[in-house]
C-alpha cells in the first residue's frame, strides 16, 4: 500500500530548499544589460547528481565536470548563456578551469565548483566578461533571487520555468524540492540545449538519486525528446544540501516526478515558435517500445506538426506516418481521434464533414489530445509535441541567429 | 573490364522503348480541367517488376496487385491522382476491381490491368468520374502523348518528370529505357507519394529485374527518403516489353541507375517549397553504415534545414547532428566544409569573418555540398536534401490541402 504523504507547492524555486542561494546578474553576454549568468551555492556543500547528454560531442562543460568534478562534494555551480562552449576542444575545458579558478580565488570558500552553459556552438567563452561579472554577485537570500536565477539561464525561452514543492512525510518531517529549467528551440528532434538544476534539502541516498533521476527526470523529459538525439549541452543536476532530516524514496521520487513533468511541459508549451501543444498518445499497441516508437514519430512527423499548426484534422497523415514507424498495426484495428472526436474507427471512415468540423473545432485549443488505439495489445505511452509553423522558421533561419 | 556501350538521351519519355504507348487525360479530378489520369499500356503485354513502400498501411492499389496481377504479364497500367485510394480497406481495392472491370469492358484487349494512385489518404476513389475518362483515351502514338501522362500524375509537383535513353551496345543492337516520376512534397521524413513509372524495350529476365531495381532504383530513391518512412503509396514500376533484342545486365543497370538517379535529384529539387537542393555528404565514417546514418541524420535535421534556408553557415548545429545521430566521431579528427569551404577543422575552430563570409556567398547557390569528414575510416554516404523556409509551411498548413 503507497503511503501517505502532503505535498504542498511553494514559492523559491531552487532557493527553496534549506541551504541554497541563487541570484542571476547581467554580464553583458546578452544584449541590453538583461540577466546572463546565474549561480546556485550552498556554502556547506551539496552532493551532485547528473544526467547528461548522450550526444558524441558532448560540450567542454560536461567533460569538465567528468574530470575534475564527479564523485566530489561541491557547493557552487556557475551558469552562463549566449555561449554553450561546445566544440572547443581542450582549449574550452581549460577556459573553464580559468574561469573557476578565479571564482575561487574571488570567493576563497568556492570548493570543486561546476560550470554549465548553454548557446552558440563553436566560440570560444568570453572568459574575462565572465569573471568580472563575479564582482557583481552577491550571496544575500532575498526574494527575487531564484527568479532572476531562472531569468539568466533564458536563451530563445519565452518565459522562464521553475517550481518548488514541500513534501510532508507521515511522521511530519518536511522536506522540500525547487528546480529551474531552460529549453526551448526545438522540441523534438531536440538540439536545443535543455539546462535542468533541481535543489533539495532531502539527505537523498546517492544509491537512490542516480535510480530515481534515470526513472523520473530521464523518462519525463524523454517524452518530449527524441532517444539519443540530445544537443551537446543537455544537462539535469540534482544538487542535495541535505539539510532537512526528512527523506523517503518514494516520497523523493514523486516529487521529482511532479517536477520535472511540469518543466518537461513547460519546455513543449515554450517550444520555438509553438502555439499548441498536443500529447499523442499510442495505446493498444504490443508493447511500450512500439507504443514509444509510433508516438514518438507522430510528434516529429513534419508533415503532422504543419497539419496541426493548420488546425487540419488530417488523420491520414497521422494513420501515414504509424504506417511508416514500423510498429505492428492492422487498419481493421486501428481507431483514430484527435481531441476527443473519433476520425477513424478500426477501418470505417467515419470522417463525414459534421465530424471534420468538430475535429477542427477542437483543434483551436492551445493543447488538446491525439489519441491512437492500435488495437493489438496493452503497449502505452504518451509523447508531447507541439505544431510548427512560420515563428519556428522564422527564428531558426534568421542568419546568425 | 567494363563492357563498352553507348548511351544517348532521347526524347520521348516513358513511350521511347518500343510497344509503348501513353497518355494523359482530364478526368475533372483536379480543377481547371487539369490532367489527372494517365496510362501506359503496350497491347502485346509487358513483364512487371516492382519496389513497393515498406509501409504498413499499403494502400489498396497495392493490395489489388499483390492479390490479382503480381506474377502475371499485364498490357495496361491506369494512373489517377488527386486521391491515393489508401486507409479505405477491402472497399478501397474493391472500388479498383469495379475500374478496372469497367475498362476491361470499355478495350477487350486489356489483360491483368494494373492501377496505381496518389492523393489524399482516406477517401473512396470517385469511380464514375475515372470511369467516364476512358472515353478520352486514344491509343495512337503523337509526339506529346508522353509529356501529357506525366504531367497527369503530377499533384503538388512544381514541375513534371521524365527521362529517356537508347543505349548501344558493343555488338551494335540498341535498348531504349525511359521513365516518368512523380513526388514533390516532403522528401525526408518522407510521406509524400513517390511513383515511377519505367519503361524498356530491352528483354530484361525476371532474375535480373528484381536484382536490379533493388540494386540501382533502390539505392537511388533511398539517398532522398529515410529508410522505411515510405508513404503509403510509393511505387516503382519496371515494365518490359521485350521488343528490342539488345540486352546486357551491365549496360541495362548502368541505365537504370543514371533514370533513377536524375529522378531521385528532381524530387529534391522540387521539395515542397525547397529553393535549395544539398548534397551532404559524410566519409572517412567507420563503414558506409555509420556514413549514411550521419548523412540521413543531417538531411533531416530541422535546424539543419531551416539554416540552410536563412544561408547561415551554422557548422555548430551540423556538428550537433553528427554527435546525436551516435557514429563514432571525434572532435579533433571531424572537418566540416559547406560550399567547399573548410569551416571547422580536426578540432581547430577556423570560423572567421572572412571564412564565414565565404561560407555564406557559397550557400547562396541553389544546390551545393556539405561535406563532414569524420577521420575514422573510409566509409562514404551522400544523401540528397533541401531547405526548410516558409513556403513549405505554407503548402502543409493550408488546411484541408
Amino acid at each position: 500500500m503507497s503511503k501517505h504523504y502532503n505535498v504542498y507547492p511553494i514559492d523559491g524555486g531552487v532557493c527553496a530548499p534549506n541551504g541554497f542561494v541563487a541570484d542571476g546578474v547581467a554580464a553583458g553576454l546578452k544584449k541590453d544589460n538583461a540577466l546572463d549568468v546565474a549561480f546556485i551555492c550552498a556554502k556547506e556543500g551539496f552532493s551532485v547528481h547528473t544526467l547528461f547528454t548522450s550526444n558524441t560531442f558532448a560540450a567542454a562543460p560536461i567533460v569538465h565536470f567528468r574530470q575534475y568534478v564527479a564523485g566530489k562534494q561541491s557547493n557552487f555551480i556557475l551558469i552562463t548563456t549566449k555561449n554553450a562552449n561546445a566544440m572547443t576542444g581542450k582549449a574550452g575545458v581549460q577556459d573553464i578551469c580559468e574561469i573557476l579558478d578565479a571564482l575561487k580565488k574571488r570567493f576563497s570558500w568556492v570548493t570543486n565548483p561546476i560550470m554549465s552553459s548553454t548557446g552558440v556552438i563553436g566560440v570560444r567563452l568570453p572568459k574575462e566578461q565572465i569573471i568580472q561579472a563575479f564582482e557583481k554577485f552577491s550571496f544575500e537570500s532575498s526574494k527575487d533571487s531564484h527568479k532572476r536565477a531562472s531569468d539568466a539561464i533564458r536563451t530563445t525561452d519565452a518565459f522562464s520555468k521553475e517550481i518548488a514543492l514541500e513534501v510532508e512525510l507521515e511522521n511530519g518531517k518536511c522536506f522540500r524540492i525547487g528546480a529551474m529549467a531552460k529549453g526551448a528551440g526545438m522540441i523534438a528532434p531536440s538540439l536545443a540545449t535543455m539546462l535542468c538544476f533541481i535543489t533539495t534539502d532531502a539527505p537523498i541516498p546517492a544509491e537512490h538519486a542516480q535510480k530515481l533521476l534515470q526513472q523520473y527526470a530521464k523518462k519525463n523529459f524523454d517524452t518530449i525528446s527524441v532517444d539519443g538525439d540530445m544537443s551537446t549541452n543537455d544537462s539535469v543536476f540534482l544538487l542535495s544540501s541535505g539539510k532537512s532530516e526528512a527523506y523517503d524514496e518514494e516520497a523523493f521520487g514523486m516529487a521529482l516526478d511532479t517536477i520535472t513533468h511540469k518543466l518537461a511541459l513547460d519546455m513543449v508549451r515554450d517550444g520555438e515558435g509553438a502555439s499548441r501543444v498536443v500529447a499523442f498518445e499510442v495505446k493498444g499497441a504490443r508493447d511500450e517500445a512500439q507504443a514509444r516508437c509510433a508516438a514518438k514519430a507522430l510528434s516529429n512527423s513534419l508533415l503532422v506538426k504543419t497539419a496541426i499548426f493548420g488546425g487540419d484534422p488530417n488523420w491520414g497523415r497521422i494513420a501515414s506516418t504509424i504506417g511508416a514507424s514500423g510498429v505492428e498495426a492492422r487498419e481493421e484495428l486501428l481507431s483514430i481521434s484527435i481531441g476527443g472526436v473519433l476520425v477513424y474507427d478500426k477501418g470505417d471512415i467515419v470522417f463525414t464533414p459534421e465530424v471534420e468540423a468538430k475535429a477542427h473545432k477542437a483543434m483551436e485549443s492551445a493543447e488538446f489530445r491525439i489519441v491512437c488505439d492500435l488495437g493489438i495489445a496493452q503497449g502505452a505511452y504518451v509523447s508531447y509535441g507541439c505544431d510548427l509553423g512560420h515563428k519556428y522558421v522564422e527564428i531558426n533561419s534568421d542568419y546568425r541567429s
